[in-house]
């Protein structure tokens, strides 16, 4: 079955051809994400596009350099998005209480079912996609970059473009590690052992390593990858731009 | 193309049939979830699948008395999961920086993807599904039902069987109403009756205006489906869930 072909396919592809993407495709993509499920039919969110090469310049180095960026045709930049449900409520005498943290998070599901699905639609297309988590780090540097007004936050952003690159599929746990039957049975020392040893034991597992000079893998990610001092450091900015978003009038 | 149509052919389903879902189907389900774009390939989330009918209908009070819940033969809670990674750091030799916000959103956006992929799996193989935005309102009770240790947080759920219903698909906006190209360009008051006019002119919204004596469709909103008042005894919750399951600590 072709769709489950396109889901179980999926690769990250982070080194693009810089061919256009067709407006009629980019259409259908965005056509797709808009089917989502969406909170109350609300659609608080809204996508950003961005084409223009200067743009894709600029942020390029807002999302750390991250090269793809500037190669990749097109940027899609989601936004959990409130101010255009809020604004249609003030021109209909009714008053909106989405100024809070549930409406925040209510509008970043919304969002990012939408990307998700768009994501798919590329990926159906022969496209390439990968998602940038940049996007929540910079989350202020968005806001002015694209001017983006009170009940907006930009919560993820996807590359998409032709490939160039034909990478393996990245390795996933196996799925007894992730999956529970009606409880939540909590990991013992052994499943750890056996969830992770797979990955452990990969090729490329060894050469991080190597070039790290790290003894454990996890070590990779608490030291070099996602280490505390920065999660904590864009823990207060994402905090930040959500309060300055209004969205943190809790009562 | 496939895949495409099934995007686009989404429906939600309210009404379900109690035909199981076979093992097989229900495990390429979840492994096409698990094929999602994730964080740093870091797997930071977990899925619950309920089957058994006394625990749905347990669940069914806890998300506001949906009748799907009961009738449906599977529901899937995905939880942004920190606590098998947080494990495993400690079990190599490396100390997790993951009990901030940053990491309770991470976790959540990765959970997310895989909710939709599964979504769009299921529908593939005919299945109906419904999300569950109870799941972050009752997000106390969750935890205590499944037995979620710290690190992990009930996001969202998805009831999944066979439809006993063929719905119209919903109206969506139109997506000039919700793209923004380079720059987002804020909504006029002239964009905003443009935006929803298709919307508040259709058979259902008269209707329901009718039903709830309610002169327009943004006061249903406000006044019946999402209150402040509802809004705000969620956000506190739901922001007391995230504390109390160890992701404020920002420094």
């Amino acid at each position: 079955m072709q769709t489950i072909e396109t889901l179980l396919n999926h690769k990250t592809i982070r080194n693009y051809k810089s061919d256009p993407i067709d407006e009629e495709i980019l259409n259908i993509i965005l056509e797709a994400g808009f089917r989502a499920s969406t909170t109350g039919n609300m659609q608080v969110y809204s996508v950003i596009v961005t084409r223009d090469q200067e743009k894709r310049n600029e942020l390029c180095k807002m999302h750390f350099g991250q090269k793809m960026v500037e190669q990749a045709p097109v940027l899609l930049t989601f936004c959990a998005d409130f101010n255009r449900f809020n604004k249609w409520c003030e021109q209909r005498e009714a008053e909106p209480g989405y100024d809070n943290f549930l409406s925040f998070f209510t509008a970043a599901i919304d969002a990012l079912l939408v990307a998700q699905n768009a994501a798919v639609a590329a990926e159906a297309y022969g496209l390439g996609i990968c998602y940038l988590g940049t996007t929540t780090y910079q989350a202020d540097k968005l806001i002015d970059f694209f001017d983006l007004p009170k009940g907006v936050v930009p919560i993820t952003t996807l590359v998409v473009g032709y490939p160039a690159e034909d990478p393996e599929k990245a390795d996933r746990l196996p799925a007894k590690g992730v999956v529970h039957y009606e409880k939540y049975i909590d990991y013992t020392s052994a499943d750890i052992d056996d969830i992770y040893q797979e990955k452990e034991n990969l090729e490329l597992t060894a050469k991080l390593l190597e070039e790290n000079q790290l003894k454990t893998l996890a070590q990779i990610f608490t030291q070099k990858r996602y280490t505390k001092k920065d999660n904590i450091h864009f823990s207060k900015a994402f905090l930040r731009v959500i309060e300055e978003q209004g969205f943190m009038n809790n009562g």
